[in-house]
């Protein structure tokens, strides 16, 4: 049998329009033979509490689940009681593009706040957070924001310390969406745990698929007091992984060693490289800061309409002419200067 | 890096013990490469729908999901209005052994009926399907069955046609839970058709990781109209797979040749390889009839202990001292002969 | 204006065929007048606390709903973590006759159990009350028992007791459904608290309706420790009352005096009164023993339908002819003297 | 004994602050005595349908519920497939002020919308109406209003119907929360059928314990297509009132004659009465148009906080001073004179 598919082309849609990096297909393949206890009680699933650990601290628990939905929804259902509500960002995930899942799944009520560029901060927190004792209000209960966030910008260690530190005070906790946060720690040359754990963020989505995993996400508490029934609720919410094996030792791989950093240095240089060569072509306005794998762009529609015949991504804001363009861990050099030759050339006829 | 298990253990538990099988595994490395659209719309998603439409008819259309539990409450939360109920053995898995998730996940009710065999019958159904028009009564709307079922035994096609034609004239649907579906095929030497299309059921969990995959199940929607927005519901219960191609191209390996008979056939050879093994062993009891590849046998609780610290395996009911052993399509006869050896030793001691 | 119904017409199917007691008015007419604060802080909702006290401790605290169904809800989702359910009669009413509410509304799961009278025991608790730990089992968090039961019998003090001592040893909380706990008292002769408070009952539905009010039952919660949340889950759940002041004033007419007690030993009287006068007809069985204002009778299916049509009941077992009489608090002897006539002379015709 | 409360204290907070009318404790007393069929099979429930016809048309079928929160969440729940949302004001009473119920209690997930006046229009409903048929994006399925607004502005019948229109040509329903319809429609001197049937509503929660009915409100269908299974839905959602003729027979006797008028049009006047009174004392700006019954007014906090040891009313957005004054049926002109002497009191301290 042959692939239906070219395994030369490449997209600038998504990053997880790439496929599984071949460090972790190896380690499926390791992993593979004999039996293994399912549902979690296996040795790498075993052993992946003490790699989570020397990213995120002593007190971390990680829950491997399928996808970054689940993680979201699964860390929000164990931070929340049951009549209170999440403050985020307007353009947060959990909002936008989660088909409903934390209402319609679990009952979980959003705030959402207007932002510039998708990061909240204490005063954008102010906004919703009040109320507290008013049985009318639903009571807000967790702050959650993503790093990066969906528009390509960075939360530093400084911003997200002072959100967890206003949000504390309030009698709030934070979880933070980090289905890119290797890209995030890339990009600002900084170990995962000052982001997280150092920050004062208590529970984490920790996103695998988009950098190279086959899939699988984790639920990270890093703060114990801050979740309840995580092991119970990943069942509930349908996250738990019979042939858990794979799931573990695919984090392993991406963890133990250096493969996240690898593979988030390279799409994030892969979206400076392609932020670079398009800036200064006539026509093309690059309307917000790239920080790490994401470029946004402001193209005539026609041009956006010719150069997705050619390559596939995403228009972000069609009222505007705005098209997203996300590099991946194996975009190349060629891919990118390829796809800026393209849009120079299309933009010329 | 060497593997942190020995991949020749073999148990008894759970045929989601067993690994993936290699041809799964060079599927999804067949697979992997380049770049896919994500979310389903790639070529081996696509081209899915035919191998499903061959074993199923050519109404059948396929979602691809991550496991048995969302299988099931993704079906059974599109074939049902809001306010309606599932009838189901008091064994189903649904109601035992997925913490919850119809009810706390999809606000689904269900109605159990005991059953002396994990098999519902129009007459059992008839215990529950009442009170329509009623609105304090939770309203039937589907009847779902498991096959095989879990306790060991398999529905025939004149069995499963019964239920369905007698739901049906009740207005009632038939949800088919097949996580072992291809084992009851195999056992029966009928076609998957046989049991579901062809018998009138609307619905079906088309269960792929017991038989081989890495990970993967599927809402299949025999009848169209007895579903709604799964496509949706996908999404919203958190089972869309961003890197879909690689549930899509392992359910092309199972089903677009034979490989789900072989290793159907395998686990039920092993199944009744072993009952014969132990039948006539003094001090072992096979109290259900061995249809598939699961064996019940009632043993002595110390010989059970002894045993369980040389082969993993389940109790079902410590009441009565029975065990649940599971056989899996990478079981092999070595296997079996050294378990009933096993069992046989402890029992003379 | 006239009323559009006979005000002497009587039936024997529920007893919340009844209307409003006098005394139940004329205290709604007595709170009116002029503003109160609406949801609850009005000064009649402030007083109703002492009330309750008096009957149910110093530990309790009501809060007012609209119906039973409400009170059973916000009760057990204010005891159960997500992941947790509820054992109860399979005759229960939050599983046969709430529309689902408990799953549908509330994400609440059963676990049921056969009984033959409408009674749990220690024993049968047991049945449902294990897998403690196992995330694949929905997690047994609260036993609910109704007094009185569906089935019209009465627990008696000891027997509560030892279910909960027995639930508590498990680490499981007990709800009480008293949508006719007043009756039951009323039976035993024992006051409210020696049914709940004083036998270890950790949150009760109190019921209201049935005993003489327009509208009105009331979550209790009678130990602290045993619920969270129910100021806000009352208002989630929709349950909040704006005028509140008016369901507050009708329990302290119910409560602060006999009133609850004249009207339940009313009912229970004409129970009595009632099986005595039809048990010795011929073609009539009272199969079930009449401990307060349910009579539980067999008869011909034809005398059945004959009697229907002048005086509405209900048909409990179609398949036994088996009919349910229930008798209210302004069900008189007239009232029972005539029916009972009527059942000889339907018999007799 | 004697009411707890001082019947002649008046109070500018909210109109469920008032009492019961008169008319409507005599219909309740009324419609006593004798039984009637429990769960709304009385013959006040069924004369109430044409009651109701008579006012929104001849398909319009009404289902009392208990108040304003549940008639909108059974409302919108049978409006909805459960993979769609709701598009509303972000002052919409349903998204701030009800607990979280859609979500929590319904599964309902909201898009807010942020309007200058409390009221949406084709061009904001457009802000959110987009992304059909893209499983990531909760589906909007429903727009829903408020009218009165919960900021005291009007919808006309012609705003209605370009929103109606609107929202059809896109594939939505329209919702309206009529919690004080019968302000909006006094105001507009228009018919209840002006503000919803003949502009295109297609489901109505009509509220009446704002406007005189001691509880009460009713979910309204409209167009019989837009809604599926409210009578489950009400059920399930706790809504049922098994006397329910004591609902029916409020409603009928606010809405058979011309009591809901009377009501409305004394409400909204002393609105204008107070409005006027207060326009011109130097310290107080009232910033937005009063259309119907309430008024919002600036002023400074120390003036507000010693005006509410007086009167008891609330602080609408305590950043600019802003409170709301709401009057009620029972408001009288010497009341509102009264707390406009006390404003101008307060303010020349």
């Amino acid at each position: 049998m042959i692939p239906r598919h070219d395994p030369e082309l490449k997209a600038f849609a998504s990053d997880n329009y790439a496929g599984v990096h071949p460090e972790i297909l190896e380690a499926i393949a390791r992993a593979n033979g004999g039996h293994q206890i399912s549902y979690g009680e296996d040795v790498y699933t075993e052993a992946l509490q003490d790699v989570f650990r020397q990213h995120f601290g002593e007190t971390a628990s990680a829950y491997p689940v399928f996808n970054g939905t689940a993680a979201n929804v699964v860390s929000l259902r164990s931070m929340l009681e049951n009549w209170q509500a999440v403050i985020c960002a307007e353009s947060a995930h959990i909002h936008t593009d989660e088909g409903g899942a934390p209402e319609v799944a679990a009952g979980i009520k959003l705030f959402t706040v207007p932002t510039p560029d998708g990061k909240l901060t204490p005063e954008l927190i102010d906004t919703q957070a009040w109320g507290f004792g008013d049985v009318h209000r639903p009571q807000p209960g967790v702050v959650s924001i993503s790093n990066t966030t969906e528009l390509g910008t960075v939360y530093t260690p400084a911003e997200i310390k002072a959100i967890c530190e206003h949000a504390h005070q309030l009698g709030l906790k934070v979880h933070l969406d980090g289905s890119r946060l290797t890209n995030a720690a890339a990009a600002l040359g900084v170990p995962l745990r000052a982001l997280t754990t150092d920050a004062g963020v208590d529970v984490l989505s920790f996103g695998g698929t988009k950098i190279g995993l086959l899939y699988g996400e984790a639920v990270v508490v890093l703060n114990p007091e801050a979740a309840r029934g995580v092991d119970y609720l990943r069942k509930t919410y349908m996250q738990l992984s019979s042939k858990m094996r794979f799931v573990s030792v695919q984090f392993e791989a991406l963890l133990a060693g250096d493969l996240w950093l690898r593979n988030a240095r390279q799409a994030n240089a892969m979206g400076r490289r392609l932020a670079e060569a398009v800036r200064d072509i006539p026509g093309v306005e690059v309307p917000r800061p790239v920080e790490a794998n994401a470029v946004f762009a402001i193209l005539p529609p026609e041009v956006t309409e010719r150069l997705q015949k050619r390559f596939r991504f995403y228009t972000w804001n069609p009222a505007i002419g705005e098209v997203r363009w996300m590099c991946s861990y194996d975009t190349t050099e060629a891919d990118v200067d390829a796809f800026a030759a393209a849009v120079r050339e299309e933009l010329s006829v």
